[in-house]
């Protein structure tokens, strides 16, 4: 069974101020994507960076996540910590994630390079730092949804298979 | 009051070797772009680590610079360490501003990837290295600047207002 | 006399399982791009991070070599270390290198984000990775190589010379 974990970062949101929007944006993302059968764990933290690692060390050795998506919590603000928790907590970074991003945000509005967000590995699982906004949400994965099937299949993880109408998986021959 | 810090890092301007036209360049840059009020705080430093440090230190938290500006030694040569210096001191990195400022330099040198520069955040203040050529400070400038701002506003400081015929702020609408 | 380190991470091809057809193309690469006589010292290793490390400080500190190319171990799988064994001996990072190497397979694969790559300096020593691929390491060093000369020139390196039809390096005028 796969197993995908969802971490909506938002001191508001846990507070009950408002309702998450964004991880559940991430969750009619993945919806859209993937055909294979999954299940999500979805948790909404507040911007503190411990719980943030605990989070994600949960999901990951705990659950078995084999990805792990966050949202919120990776701007300038002094409450953003998104990036540091999940920089703590991997063993291996993958900045080629952030880079593209930023790069894809950037066609839309100048501010893209305030976004810190980042991506790493631990064990056998992908940690993916998402924007906070609903909107942004979609931009990202779809720029950076392409690489991760393959990505799992490289740490022997399960198959994620798409619907390639929507979201076109790229597995290189080998 | 807006105070901004400018640190030219320069063995060579340190010791009057040759006058620091980087700094200079960066200040009339600013005064180009800004229309609020504002006070330059400027300083010289050789390229000692531990200095560079120690300015950025002053600048930020007993200068109250919102923004703090450095150019030079930001390249591979032995003596080029304002980056470790400026990722020693700050608590969370903005990997984007070096980014974009390496693509955006990209267009014009090959060579635009030797440039280690990095940005970062200081409890509220936001360090920004900028080459240490007056050519490319406007260029790197140019081409982060629209973003400042915006983030300083998010980390709730001074509102910089500026002049939009040369330098069009971008703040997200609410 | 030039001398430049290659390193191929594989611990298949440290196994004998298949020859090393990576390190290969780099050494073949190099040999179009430079017309100054220089020196190979060429390296197969598993995928260990300490081995890695270990034959980085040999190549820089014993050898002397002014540029250490690695291939391999870049990737997301458990075994691929190569980046965390370059970040582990180099004093200071080139961010670049890594930056536009995927911005460069990106407009070929959108897995280019996978790849880990990393560069840096350890003392007058360029370390750059490049992937594992034989197709890719043509385009990686078709990208940067570029600029690779002047690094070395400011490093007070040797004078890679070029033959220019095949790889114009740039040395910006003084």
């Amino acid at each position: 069974m796969i197993k995908i974990g969802i971490i909506a970062v938002s001191d508001r949101a846990y507070a009950g101020v408002y309702e998450d929007l964004s991880g559940k944006a991430i969750v009619s993302t993945l919806n859209d994507y993937l055909i294979s059968e999954w299940k999500e764990i979805y948790k909404i933290v507040p911007d503190e960076q411990d719980i943030i690692e605990k989070i994600i060390i949960e999901l990951v050795d705990k659950d078995k996540c084999c990805l792990v998506v966050t949202t919120g919590g990776t701007g300038p603000a002094k409450r953003d910590v998104t990036p540091e928790a999940t920089e703590a907590v991997c063993d291996r970074m993958m900045p080629g994630f952030g880079e593209l991003m930023r790069a894809e945000s950037l066609k839309f509005v100048p501010t893209a390079i305030l976004s810190r967000q980042t991506a790493g590995l631990r064990g056998r699982s992908l940690i993916i730092n998402l924007p906070g906004k609903p909107k942004s949400i979609r931009e990202c994965l779809d720029a950076v949804f392409p690489a991760v099937p393959y990505c799992i299949d490289l740490m022997d993880g399960p198959c994620l298979e798409c619907n390639e109408a929507v979201m076109k998986p790229f597995r290189p021959k080998k």
